[in-house]
C-alpha cells in the first residue's frame, strides 16, 4: 500500500463531522479505491468540548485553522468553516502557500477571491478542489471540468438553491403564500433565520459564478452575476404560469452572448414538461450544453451532511489518486473575464403589473410597450380588489434593454401602484 | 508545453470520425485544458477510399489494427471497431500488453472480456477506460468511479437503450403496435435490421455489467444479468400501466441483496412522476443510491457521433492530464463476482394473462396465485375478443421465486393460451 493521504479539518459543523463519519465509515473501501489509506491527521474547530457526534479521539487538535493548515503531517486541508474572509481564507492561503492540497465548500469565499486563490494553488503546484461549494452532492464540476472536457460549452444553467425550490413548489402543493412557507421553512431549518442570502439568489449566484468559470474557461466574475431574488413571485404567478405550461424556478444561467458571457441568476418560467420544470423540493439540477454531446441533465441533493460530505470525498479521492489539475480546469492565469455587453440576450417574459383600475391605463401601457417595440403575445387581467387591477402580459421575444426602458416610463405613470415583476421565459 | 498525447484509432465508423472531428475542432482548448497537445498520429480502419468527411491526410494509416496498436509512436489507443471478438480485442490487448493506454466504447468485449482486459492494463500499468460504453455521453463511469467515490452504493439503475425507450415511449405516443414503431425505428437507423441485441435486453444488459463493476467493485458478469426484451409489451400493457400511475421502461437494475449483487435488465413499471418515468424518446438515464449522498440522477443521449465521441475525449482528457486508475475504480485481482442467490429480491408485479374464456378460469388461477401465497391488490378484466380473455393482476410484494412457481402452474393449465407477462414494479 502507498503512503496515506494525510489530511486536516478545519471546521466540525454539519458538514465537517459529515466527513469525519464518511472516512471512518468507509476507511477500507477509500483505500482501496484510491490506492492508498485516507487519514484525518488533525482538525480544528471553535469549541473543543461540543459533542458532534463522532469521535475525534485519534486526531490532533488545533485552536487555529491557519496552525493546522501549516502542520508539517498534513497534505491536504478540508475547509469547511465557511465565511468568505477571515479565518477561512487564511487557512486556505496558507495551506496552498505550504504546496498543500485544499479542497472547500466555500462557494462565497471562492466567488469573491476563487481567481486569486486558483492562481496561489497554481504556483504552489497544489489542488484547489471544491465539488461541494456548488449543487451540493452533484458531481457537476467534475463532468464540467473532466467529463465533457472535450467540448465546447454554450450553456449551463440550473436550481443552485434548494430552499428557493422548495419555497417555489411548497407555495404551488399548498396555496400559502410566500412568507408563509419561508416561515416554515425557517421551522424545519431548509431557510436561514436572516434568509436574504438564499431567498435573495445571492447563494445561488455565488455557485453559478463557480459554473461558469468552470464551463467557460473564464475568470470567476461573481460581479457580473444579474441577481434577483424570489422575494416578489406570489400565489397568483405560480398560478398563471401553470395555466401556460410553465413552472417558477430560481434559475442560474450562463451562456454565450456573441462578446461574453452572460449570468443571470433570477425566477424564470420553465416548461412544465421539461427536466428542471419537475424539480421538486429541495433538490438541485444542473443542465448542460455542449457542442459535441448536447445537453446533458444533473440530479441530486443539494445541501446537507451527507452529500456534501460525499462532494467533498469525491475530491479527495482524486487528490489521492494523484489528479492535479487547474482549479477551473484550465491554467488559472491565462483566465480572461466573462464580460458581455448585456446580460440579457432576447427573450419571452412573463410580466405583471399592479395598476389603478382607471379608464386609459392599459391602453397607456400597451402603446408604452409597442413604443419601445415590445410586442404583445397574450394578455390577461384578472381579481380587481376594488381599487388594482392586477395585469399579466406576456411578451414576444424581445431585447432585455428595450424591455427595460418600456418598463421604466410604465413605473412612473401614475396609474402604476407597483414596480413590475418581469420574468424571462427560458427555452431549454 | 508539456509533451503531446499521441493518440491511434482503430475504426472510423461514425464514433472515430466523430473523435476525429472532435479533435480537430478543439485541439487549442484541449491542450489548454490537458496542460499538453492532443495529436492523432495514425488511424486504422477496413476501407481506406472512403469519404467520411474528416481530412485524414495528416495521419499514417495502417490496414492491421494490432500494427496500429504496437506503433512505437503511439500513446494510447482507441478502438471503435466493435465487435466482441477479433480485431477489436487483438488490438486492445496489443496496445495494453506494449503499455498503451486504451479507450474503447465496445461494451460487448468489456461485458465478456472485461475483467482480463482490466487485469492486463494494471499489470502494464496502463489505464482501460470505457465511459463511452455506457449510456452514451453521460459521465456516469467518471460520476460512480470518481465522483462518488467515497460513498458505499446500494443501487444503479437506468434506462440504457436508446431504441427501447424511442419504441415503448412512440407506441404510447402514437397508439401503433410494437411491430410498426420498430419498423420505423428502422427506417430512421434508431434500429438495427437485426433488432435483437437492442429489443431483447442484451446491449444494454452489457452495459449493466459495466455498471455493476464500477459501482460495487465486483468482477464483470454478464452471465449473470437476468435479462428479457420488450418484444411482448403491447400498447395495452403500456396502457393498463398508464391507468395505475406508471410507465413502462426497459429498466436494468443492480443492487444489493443480501449476499450479493443482483443484475436485472427487463421491462419494469416505474411510476409516471420519477425522472425514470419522465424519460422520453432515445435518452438514457441512470439513477444512483449511495449511503451519504442519497439519490442522484444523469441523463443525456446514449449514443450517436457526438455524444459517444464526447465520451471518449472525457477518457482522453483524464488520461493526458495524468489520472490512471484501475478500470472499474478498483484494483481487478481482487474484485469478486457479484453472485448473489436470486436475481429477484421481493417486488410487487404487474401479470397479463392470456386465458380461454372458460367459466372457472378465473377462480383456478386465484387459488394457483394463493398457493403460493402471491396475494392479489388489484384485478382487470379487458377486452374479449371472442376467444381469449386478456386478465391484468397486479400483485402485492412477493419473492420472485414464489411467483415463478405459481406462474409455471398457471402456464400448464389447459385454459392458458400463452405465457403469462410478469413485469416488475419497480419503487424509487
Amino acid at each position: 500500500m502507498n503512503k496515506p493521504l494525510r489530511i486536516a479539518i478545519a471546521g466540525l459543523g454539519t458538514v465537517g463531522a459529515g466527513v469525519v463519519k464518511m472516512v471512518q465509515t468507509h476507511g477500507e473501501l477509500l483505500a482501496r479505491r484510491a490506492g492508498r489509506p485516507i487519514e484525518i491527521v488533525a482538525v480544528s474547530a471553535r469549541s473543543r468540548g461540543k459533542d458532534r457526534g463522532v469521535d475525534l479521539g485519534a486526531y490532533a487538535w488545533e485552536d487555529d485553522p491557519v496552525a493546522l493548515a501549516r502542520r508539517g503531517d498534513v497534505d491536504l486541508l478540508i475547509e469547511v468553516m465557511g465565511g468568505e474572509d477571515g479565518p477561512a481564507k487564511a487557512c486556505c492561503e496558507a495551506a496552498l502557500s505550504a504546496g498543500k492540497h485544499v479542497v472547500t465548500a466555500n462557494k462565497a469565499m471562492l466567488a469573491l477571491h476563487g481567481q486569486a486563490m486558483a492562481e496561489l494553488a497554481e504556483s504552489a503546484g497544489a489542488a484547489l478542489r471544491f465539488e461541494a461549494a456548488v449543487a451540493g452532492g452533484i458531481p457537476i464540476v467534475k463532468a464540467l471540468t473532466e467529463g465533457l472536457a472535450g467540448n465546447g460549452i454554450s450553456r449551463v444553467m440550473g436550481v443552485m438553491n434548494g430552499t428557493c425550490n422548495y419555497i417555489l413548489t411548497k407555495m404551488e402543493a399548498t396555496g400559502e403564500s410566500y412568507g408563509e412557507v419561508l416561515k416554515e421553512a425557517q421551522a424545519l431549518g431548509y431557510a436561514e433565520a436572516d434568509p436574504t442570502v438564499d431567498v435573495g439568489g445571492i447563494d445561488a449566484a455565488h455557485k453559478l459564478s463557480l459554473l461558469t468559470a468552470t464551463a467557460f474557461g473564464t475568470r470567476v466574475a461573481f460581479d457580473k452575476v444579474e441577481i434577483e431574488g424570489i422575494e416578489r413571485i406570489t400565489l397568483q404567478d405560480i398560478k398563471n404560469a401553470n395555466d401556460m405550461g410553465f413552472k417558477i424556478k430560481l434559475l442560474g444561467v450562463a451562456q454565450q452572448n456573441g462578446d461574453g458571457i452572460e449570468q443571470r441568476m433570477q425566477p424564470c418560467l420553465v416548461p412544465t414538461a421539461s427536466p428542471l420544470g419537475q424539480l421538486e423540493g429541495v433538490s438541485n439540477m444542473v443542465v448542460v450544453d455542449g457542442d459535441f454531446i448536447g445537453q446533458t441533465v444533473y440530479q441530486g441533493p443539494g445541501a446537507g451532511e451527507g452529500p456534501t460530505a460525499s462532494a467533498i470525498l469525491g475530491d479527495i479521492m482524486d487528490i489521492a489518486r494523484g489528479l492535479i489539475i487547474p482549479a477551473f480546469g484550465q491554467p488559472a492565469t491565462g483566465l480572461a473575464r466573462p464580460d458581455a455587453s448585456s446580460n440579457g440576450s432576447d427573450a419571452a417574459y412573463y410580466l405583471r403589473f399592479s395598476l389603478t383600475d382607471a379608464p386609459g391605463t392599459l391602453a397607456r401601457l400597451a402603446s408604452l410597450l409597442g413604443a419601445h417595440k415590445v410586442s404583445i403575445n397574450r394578455m390577461h387581467q384578472y381579481g380587481h380588489d376594488g381599487k388594482t387591477a392586477p395585469l399579466v402580459i406576456v411578451t414576444h421575444s424581445t431585447p432585455r434593454a428595450a424591455l427595460n426602458a418600456a418598463l421604466a416610463e410604465i413605473c412612473a405613470l401614475e396609474a402604476s401602484l407597483a414596480e413590475p415583476v418581469a420574468l424571462r421565459i427560458e427555452t431549454l
